[in-house]
């Protein structure tokens, strides 16, 4: 099919939905490190688990054998509620840009959570039920996963708690009420309704919480509550698993037109969107079938992949969770107050860790104003206002497509757009206003978060 | 194709987006009265509409005789950037009301705009461009109108003006944000920067506004601005011809699979999204090929249809603009201040009201409480967040569904779906809270407006 032929839009069928997971670790010669016992550092079996995790998602968390995986038939029709999501030809954007690079977008924020959250969600919450559990807990942060989680709770029955960074939960109230429409149940962290919760208050009286605190609350409520699990929007293994539809709509729908990209580039928080994304093209790069150059981008204020340490940590600040080896800024790293959005989580996914220690990917940071100024010209020539955290993608984007501007390269580039950024209008105002401001934290700083990492041999 | 193949969302392809706009004023027997100059009560000429409109809009408002007009190579465009936009079976709804019926939705939400605004505003904002002025004024109630023609004239590079009712500027600053976000200046309304706005809030201290004034002051600074014109996102002709793409995909996703709706039903305020999802239906109605039920829903707290006159009316507070014929509340009516959402115009589209008039559709009216509960129960299992006004069609769709149960009959039913919730939280947080309160005006209070007709030969 000729290239001028590719719709703005590309949506697959219905029944191209994917009907399997791929699980790139399956893939990966350098599997990611196992997670280990906090206390005894050896690693984990996975009854050791399951006081924490469904025993499916126990399973899928520590399969790195199979390629594929079935997603069953309850979570294939819910995904018919929301995708196939679109892959967009930013015809817009490169016009406004005058560059020879083409540019195409995968868009996860046409539903509800306003994210790619919800491909996960569904999965955990549909196990857990099946399992007869009663609820879940967990965290959230920017308040997409819990919009995500409040959706797919509601959808199969089951009770959601919801603990909710302080400062998120103060400047997205309306966030809170999307879950509560839900009929989950939403509490901002740290809170006195844990024992760790009221530890990190008599610690740090006035903070304004981390991601990594919330977790801690959400795990100590699922492992003392009766037919309770705990469940995490991004950074576990099963999440990527789940996550993998986004890359294998967008490959499916680029095959379709015989496009290849040469630059997938996705922004990275914990790596949920960016793991799922660049699954299928990971594994064609890891069994030596295709090459792609492939990008995370971070912010400038919470820089795991390019300044942190690849090392065990824990995954939250309580120090309740088990240890992952990832790239990490130490489990009591919180991003400066002016952070606004997600991807402040001090860690990131194993597996992308692994890819990345192994140079199978790049990653680069940027600064929050910038990504504004991107966001801002997304939004006014593609018509979209932009997830603060998706931004980070588009900045990133616009920056390589310029490059071909100048170098006359008719790349082919692919961007996840996470999500909309109708809850995050307060940073828009901010930057609207002119008092966005941009921090990079300093190597003393980051060092305080290294002398938190645990000894491990 | 047999009826179980019908895919979850119908997605017309690209190429399907009408290329033309169909006016069903052509095919009206009893067309709509015309406008009249407020002074003297005649029939008003285009020369004196061009003060206000740009040229082309004035022709659109005034052809009552051509049934197809082209739409622009450059609003075909920008049309591919949302459009077309899912026509979706309501499988998860009607299984969740155990129904026989059949239930489809137009969703008109997935764009920033957050409805189907957008549809008319581009192409507003294009024929303001095209007679190379430099922005439009307007007023916006809900937001999702000022939104829309931010967005449009930020594609045009038009400067927009946007008065905003000063309840809504209140409790919706997010709105006003994106707005923002998309180069537009938005003031609450009334305000000081107009005459009329001066006027008001002299004659009403403390007023938090309506859409009535805003409008006022949007026309006084339209016709005292060089270069300006004033634009207007319901009610009027060519707003209804615009919005008829909504009517003419839905119409093509149905005819494509044989389906032929029973009962359409919209919300109606000013009357644009009815006005456009029943365009091509209430065609065939009107030229005897096919028969609908067809049904429009406003809140009971401002009923313009159900207890409205049929009489000629200021479509603005200030009564600067023209005099329309239609079912009006009298251009006093402000809906009391526990109204949620949009659909809170004094007057309705004269073309529905001439219809209406001739019995060729029903309406009927719904209190607010009940309307958040059919909202809820469409978030929760059909997995969109309904903006206020949607939701009104979703409760008498839910409804006529669940007479269906009782009948068992298998009817087909199409409603609209203009938009999403997003940044009506507020209101959403009232009914979460148990606090939304029902209001509907007592005949006094009604002919208090009436009482303010202008007396018309």
């Amino acid at each position: 099919m000729s290239e001028n032929k590719i719709p703005y839009k590309i949506y697959l069928d219905e029944n191209e939905i994917p009907k399997q997971w791929y699980n790139v670790r399956a893939d990966m010669k350098n599997k990611p490190a196992p997670l280990l016992n906090p206390q005894t550092h050896k690693p984990l079996k996975a009854e050791e688990l399951y006081p924490i995790f469904c025993k499916e998602l126990v399973a899928q968390e520590l399969n790195d054998t199979d390629a594929y995986i079935d997603i069953p038939k309850e979570i294939q029709d819910f995904y018919k509620m929301y995708r196939p999501s679109p892959l967009i030809r930013a015809y817009f954007l490169e016009k406004a840009l005058d560059t020879p690079a083409k540019i195409y977008y995968k868009f996860e924020g046409n539903n509800t959570s306003g994210s790619h959250k919800l491909n996960s969600a569904i999965a955990q919450a549909y196990y857990a039920k099946k399992q007869g559990l009663k609820g879940v807990t967990t965290e959230t942060g920017a308040g997409q996963w819990g919009t995500a989680l409040s959706m797919a709770c509601s959808y199969f029955g089951l009770d959601c708690k919801v603990y909710m960074v302080k400062v998120s939960y103060e400047q997205k109230p309306f966030r809170r009420e999307v879950m509560r429409t839900y009929g989950a149940s939403v509490t901002p962290s740290p809170s006195t309704t844990t024992e760790v919760g009221r530890k990190i208050l008599e610690a740090h009286p006035g903070t304004s919480g981390s991601l990594g605190c919330a977790i801690s609350e959400a795990v100590e409520v699922a492992t003392k509550t009766e037919g309770y699990r705990y469940v995490l929007g991004s950074v576990l293994n099963q999440v990527l698993l789940h996550q993998s539809v986004i890359g294998l709509e967008s490959k499916a729908a680029l095959d379709k037109y015989g496009v290849k990209p040469d630059i997938i580039i996705g922004c990275a928080g914990g790596g949920s969107n960016l793991g799922g994304l660049i699954s299928p093209f990971m594994g064609e790069k890891l069994r030596g079938e295709a090459d792609y150059r492939i990008i995370a981008v971070e912010p400038a204020s919470c820089p795991s992949f390019t300044r942190g340490k690849f090392a065990y940590d824990y995954c939250d600040t309580g120090m309740v969770c088990p240890l992952a080896k990832m790239y990490t800024l130490g489990s009591g790293f919180i991003p400066s107050a002016n952070h606004a959005g997600g991807l402040r989580y001090h860690g990131m996914s194993s597996t992308l860790s692994q890819l990345y220690h192994d140079g199978l990917m790049e990653a680069t940071s940027v600064e929050q104003t910038a990504v504004f100024e991107a966001a801002e010209k997304f939004a006014r020539v593609e018509g979209i206002l932009p997830a603060p955290e998706s931004s980070h993608a588009i900045r990133v984007a616009v920056d390589e497509a310029l490059k071909c501007k100048e170098t006359g390269e008719e790349k082919t580039i692919l961007f996840g757009l996470t999500g909309t950024g109708y809850f995050d209008m307060v940073a828009y105002q901010k930057f609207n206003d002119g008092v966005m401001s941009d921090y990079i934290p300093t190597d003393e700083e980051l060092q305080k978060g290294f002398d938190g990492l645990p000894k491990v041999d």
